[in-house]
Parts: C-alpha cells; structure tokens; sequence
C-alpha cells in the first residue's frame, strides 16, 4: 500500500475532476432538495467497513447512485433556500492545494506562509471593505488584526470570551452570574448558543423586540432602555451583537447609533455581517457598513456570498491584546524561537482549536482569479435578480413584500405552497414568510423567472383564479 | 464571469492535480522545516488584492515561487514533528468530492447523505475499534451516537458543556463556581483551554502530577485523594479526561481503574486519544483501550494517523440526551418536517458551529478504498519503524529512552541538536526531550534510518568522540 503513488494519485484526480464536472453539467436534472426518506441510506451500505480495497471506479459508481440522490443541491441554480454557499472553480483549486500540502498551521513556525498569507488577504478584504484602520494586524503598537475562522459561532464565542474576560479582570470575577449581552429578536439563534457555551446565563442573553414598522431593525433607544432597566435589576453589560443583513429579512441594525448607546457602558459590540458584508465590496453598498468604526469586531462568511466555499468566516477585532488574552496558551510542546522573538502571530491563540487548515489559500486564490471588479459584478447580477424578482411579486397583489430588500434575498407571504425550486421560510412579526434568496454560482435570470412562474401556479391552485385585489394575510 | 465554467475548470483542476503530483515528487528536495524569515511573504505580497483576473499560470507560479518556501512540510518522510497529519490519496479525493458539492449539512434535511453517511462510518468505526455497543447510534432507546467534529478541543467543549450542565441542573446554578474537571499534568494544554471556553475557573481545572517511575500515567489513587481534599474544600468534581497516548510521552493512562474512581463521584470521564487511537484498529494494540466501556465519551483524531486530512475528529458519547442537551437549538428558520418527525439525526445539535463539511464522505472513501487490512498493516509499518529506531538509540549510549514506546512516537533525551529532519521537543519529568514521531504517508525505512545517523552526527560534533558509557541528563 503506497497512499500517496503519484501515478495512481493522478489518475484517480483527473476521473474525479470529470465526475465533478459532470455533477455540475447535469445539477439542474436532479430534483434541488433531496426526496429521500430518512434512513434511505442504511438500507444500501454494509455494516462493516470493508477488509479488502474498494477501486475508485466502484466508489464513484456508489457515490453517483447512493450519494447524490440524498444530497440537497446548494449548488443548483434553482436554490433560493438559506443563505447560499457558493462555489467556484478557484475556490476549489485551492480547496485543492491546501489539501495537498496538508499543513496544520496552529503557529507561525508550524509553516511561515499559512499565517502571512492570511494576514495579507484580511489586509486586502479589510480595504475591500473599507473597515477601519484601526481593525489592521499593520497598524502595529496594540492595534487590531484579522483571522480566519470556521464559522460565525466561532467568532460569537471567542469575541464574547474576550468581553467577559476584560469585564471579569476589572470588576472581579464573583461577578460572572450577573454578566448580560444584548441583541435583538432578530440575531441568529447561533448567538444564543455561543453566549451558553461561555457561560452566560440564557437569560442574561437579552433580546430587543424589533417591529415590522421598523424594518426589523434594533433601535438604539430600546437597546438604551433595556440596559437602563437591567442595570437597576443588578445586570452588568457586556457584549452587543448587532447584525447587518438578519437571517430572516436581512435587516440592517443603525451601527452609528447603538455603537453610541454601547459606549456609555463600556461594552464591547460585535457586527456580524455573516451574509451581507460580502456585498460591501460594492462601493454603492458600503453605506450599510457605516458606523462600524465604534464597533469592537466585525466577521462576515466569505463562504456564504463572496465564492469561497466552507468553512471560511472572516473576522476582525480592534483590540488584539484583548482578544487573544482568553485564547492563548503556553506549552514546552509548541516553544519556539519564532514565538519568543515577539515578531510572529500565532493564529491559535486567536481561535478556539489548536489545529487549522491553510483557509487563506483559497480566498486569495478567489481574490486574485477573478479581480475586485469581476467580483463586484457578481454581486451585482445577484442582487439585480432579486431586485426582478421584487418586481415580479409586486405586480402579483395576491402577495406582499415583508421587508425591504436591500441585497439579493426577499420575502414572500407564504401561501404555504413551497415550489420545485428550493426556498425556505421564517416566521417575522408573526408572519409566516418564505425567504427567496438568490447567490448560487450558477444561477441564471431564467432560473429566478421559473421560480416566480412556480410560485405563482401554486398560489393559483391553492387560491383558485388570481385576485388581484385582495392581499391574503397568510395568518392561518 | 461564469465561476463554475465546465472547460476551464476540468483545466485547471488537471493542472493542480499535476501541481500537486509534482509538490510529493520533489519534496524530498525541500527543507522540512521552512528556513523563511518573519515577514518574508509581506514583501513578495501586493498590498491591495487585483483589480483584475489574474490566470492560474500566474498564480501557481507564485505557489511555487513564494508559497512553497514557507510551507513546513508536514507531508514530508522526514516530518517526525507533532504528530502526523497524514494525506493519502483517498482522502484528497474526498476532499475533491465534498468541495464539489459543498453541501452545508446543519440537519438531515439540508443533505440526508451527509448525515445518514455520517452515521454509518462512524457505525464502522465503532466496529473497528471495539469501542463498547453503548457508544452505537443504532443503539435505540435513549443511547449513545457518534460525531465528526472538527477537533478535540471541539470534543472537549462538547462534553465539559455536558456535564456541567447535568450537575448544574441537578444540584443549581448557583454552584457553577465550584465546578471541577479533573486531567494529569501530561494531558493536553487544550483541555486547559476548553475549560475555560465552557466558564470553568482556570484553578479548578484540577492536575494530578504524573512521574516517570510510574511511566507518566494519571494514578487512579492520586486521583481519588485529590478529588477528596477538593470535596473539602467545597470543590465539586464534575469531569475527568482520560488519556490514552499522551503528546508528550504517548502515555496511557488506566482507564479502567479511572472511570471507577469517577463514577464513585459521579463524574463525566471523556478519553482522548487523539493520536494513539488510529492504532487501536490492530487488534495487538485494541488493549490499550481497555476499559473505555466506563467511559462517557471517547475521541480520536482520524487526521493525525488515520490517513484523513485536517479536520477529522471522531466523537462518541454514550448518552446522547445529555450531550446534545446544551447544544441543541430550535428557530423557525430550520424547523422541517423530518426533525419534526424525530426520525433523524440533525448533527447541528451535536457541535458547536451550525454550518458543517460533509467530512464523513472523506472518511468513507478511506475506509473503502485502503480496506481495514491495509489500513491495520499501515499502522503496524509505522510502529516498526519506531521501534527499530528505538532499536538504534538503544544502541548509543550516549542517549536515554525516556518512556516506554507504544506506538509509533519516542523520546530522545536531547543533546539540544535538532537535525535538518524536523522534530519537535518536550519537557517532562524536567528534562527536556527530543520527540521523534512517526507517521507521515510518504516515511520508509530508510527516512528513519538517516534521521538516526543525524541525529548521532549532531550528538557526536555537540559533545566529541562518542562516549559508549557515559549517559548525559542533559538537564542544563
């Protein structure tokens, strides 16, 4: 057994590549969401993992005959449903490289170029961005910087233990119970289950209620008046999650003015802009970003919207120092003469693991096969078809925009008839809603048209003849 | 812009593919250890990311020229650093095919495969390692379950949310300040961390020190009189971890003698054996598991020395209930019939992030493709090729053993020359040791056998002609 022939190794890649290829060339064949039943795979594989080698031949002819009929296809063009994890030729290459050389780059000595190269392409996305100077791993002295994380709960727990920290150091840690974070009804449940994980107490995770008058939005004077009334309960404020482009609607949270309301009490604000910041590299969507300057940190997923695929979460923080305070750990077994020159990161005192792969190899593959400008372009097509979709809907009286739509994801009233194509719904200000979110590498104009043209048959057999006058509440 | 263009990205993918191909023939000619200095990438790097496409040519050159030189060359055959993160053909291929889809397996519904795959290799797993029945999903009734997580510092946060939150539902919350996990002074420096992730107070974080009479195991009797003195002071034992394989030494620490200790005060015990656990698939070397059936949950790392690259860690606990307990989420937007149908898994519940790689495709095509009989005689090359280093150093007595060797890892006692091999250091029993650890894809004999010569030649410049009978400490 040799596990790494190179003739065998290359063989094997290239009927892979072509499998791949055709996956994609046939992706609008199979139905978006899988219609298996549950346990449709036990039925087919064998109990044991096998004695003797499989060829590759007979793997790929199981995978293309009990794998894909159980995969929901994110990569369809026909996926409206989530948030979209978009794919893409460099992304996988590098995919592909980083898996080759296989490094586990926990410290800067453990291999030079995964830290370099990570802190040079969070340089190149924080001026993609517009973010702060002062969120820059260059601006020296204390200063800020940026990592790569797997996912946005990641960012939620060490951004939150760095908070907690800072607060416990000052006031003493007999503290701990009484320790609050806020957000509003609309933040991702992924916050509620990072702020258990650190140990605050779910009820100490206090949400303001956001109204559809609104847009959803967290107010800063409900936010203020919240922390007035928990201060006289014995609550200490730590930690702000506000959201630019929520799970539900896509709301904007004002940055401006709750990174005002938060400084008065001292506490560290989080912006997570998970879905929506990829589109702030289009200079006519940064306004979205304004205020992010008060912020303490900020992530956005490269792996939703901005073509690199999982897990690829992109966060900043202003205050390095006390970032990495909780995070960071001394071992004879990771001692170095790197490390103690003081001249080095080492990126797993800025995450939660101590191993991690070569992620800044993919991005900075994305970055630079296809330039700023293709990439801005891309965005736009997204949120262009969107756009056209907005005005499919509103010329169909039997539906109602919820929210505004400021990217490339819009809501419909539910008729509860969900289509062939794949969307997912949510419930706001007591509403159920089906989300149609556009951002799948491979989606065209023709494939947002066909979805209107689905939607529309089935609320015409649920509803019989349309009504143009009449707005259904959908409240059932 | 079309991100997934089938012609150019069957091109691309074949010219990687004989990138790569190339990175494993010529690796031998790399220094191990990159010779980069702090920096180095920032002065060949651009400071802004490309306005425009730049070619795969261009940037695979760049690879060449400014990436491969700071890479530390973990697939090399003569990386005996760390531990080994093996790559192999196989996984590389599952790599390819999970990237290719990039499904994001948060519940069953999002891909059933991803999930019900899931539950099978670890089914084969389960079976391969003898681990005990009530560690199986297919268990029923309450029962156990495993989990692929993206490492053991993961694992560790799972379990210690666990069982904090069984005691603190049990005895009140008010007493989360006296919590205590229990661990020995060679268990992992991420426990540590972890600990503190999940709000446990770093002083309570209780280790039993380890000598080198008793082979730097964890004692079951010191174990049991510190857990009585902290019962004194107040402390409530919640958690012990169990190593088997230790980073140091490779120490194994008497499972079956420790999980009764800890059931006496009714303590979660989690075993990780990150490392040595791969090996456990031989059956000669399954004993060194014995008494895992006491344990609450057990973790290895397919990625060190399973032939599956980062990250792959493997997790069974044997009462899913109180595992998913604390990490269990409900939101509107996830909400499907099938979860609703309590007919499946959704592994969201069963991690700390939502989003989540279909890892076990790469595993299943592992354990497919190599057969469990390659995959044992795999194992066994490694440990013989310790062994026979051992062997060598027996020979020379300028050099001590400094633990016994289980598995495929030993000690030197240092003469503080490291070789133009790559190894890494420890301190234990306060003396500072060479580790020399075996395990990378490419290592054949004659990889080990040079490294001795170096590491004797060294020996023999540092301290003159070769002494037959003195035996140096080292300890300066």
């Amino acid at each position: 057994m040799n596990p790494l022939n190179p003739i065998e190794f290359r063989r094997q890649c290239h009927m892979v590549t072509d499998f791949v290829v055709d996956y994609y060339q046939n992706i609008e064949k199979y139905p978006v969401r899988s219609q298996v039943k549950p346990g449709y795979l036990f039925q087919s594989s064998p109990d044991c993992a096998p004695m003797y080698p499989e060829s590759i031949e007979a793997i790929l002819k199981d995978v293309q005959k009990d794998i894909i009929p159980g995969i929901t296809h994110w990569q369809s063009p026909n996926f409206f449903a989530y948030f979209p994890a978009s794919l893409n030729t460099a992304s996988f290459l590098g995919e592909m490289l980083l898996n080759g050389f296989s490094v586990v780059g926990f410290n800067w000595e453990s291999s030079p170029a995964a830290t370099e190269l990570e802190i040079i392409v969070m340089e190149w996305l924080l001026k993609l961005l517009q973010l702060p100077q002062s969120f820059s791993t260059s601006s020296n002295q204390g200063g800020g910087g940026g990592v790569l994380l797997g996912s946005t709960c990641e960012a939620f727990i060490c951004t939150l233990l760095a908070a907690k920290e800072k607060t416990l150091d000052q006031i003493g840690r007999e503290n701990t119970e009484n320790l609050a974070v806020y957000c509003s009804d609309q933040t991702h449940f992924s916050f509620h289950k990072s702020a258990k994980v650190v140990g605050i107490k779910p009820e100490n995770v206090r949400q303001v209620l956001t109204t559809r008058s609104t847009n959803f939005e967290l107010s800063p004077e409900s936010l203020d008046e919240m922390i007035k009334r928990d201060l006289e309960d014995g609550l200490i404020p730590i930690y702000l999650c506000a959201t630019v482009g929520t799970t539900s609607t896509t709301a904007v949270d004002p940055l401006g003015p709750l990174c005002e309301v938060a400084s008065k009490y001292n506490m560290w604000v989080h912006v997570d802009a998970a879905y929506a910041g990829s589109a702030c590299i289009c200079p006519e969507f940064r306004h979205f970003l304004d205020g992010v300057e008060g912020a303490s940190s900020f992530s956005f997923n490269a792996h939703k919207w901005l073509l690199t695929n999982l897990a690829c979460c992109c966060l900043w923080v202003k205050d390095k120092a006390s970032f990495t305070k909780p995070l960071s750990t001394t071992s004879e077994l990771m001692a170095n003469e790197s490390t103690e020159s003081g001249k080095v990161v080492d990126y797993k005192d800025w995450q939660i693991s101590l191993a991690r792969r070569f992620q800044a190899l993919k991005l900075w593959m994305v970055l630079r096969s296809y330039g700023t400008i293709a990439l801005r372009e891309y965005i736009r097509k997204h949120v262009k078809m969107a756009k056209d979709f907005e005005g499919l809907v509103n010329m169909d009286a039997r539906f109602e925009i919820m929210a505004p739509r400021y990217f490339s994801m819009m809501l419909l009233e539910s008729v509860n008839a969900t289509g062939r194509v794949y969307m997912t719904h949510s419930v706001v200000g007591g509403v159920y809603v089906i989300r149609f979110s556009v951002g799948a590498s491979l989606t065209e104009d023709r494939h947002v048209n066909m979805a209107w043209e689905l939607v529309q048959g089935e609320a015409t057999s649920l509803l019989g003849e349309p009504r143009p006058e009449t707005t259904s509440n959908g409240e059932d």
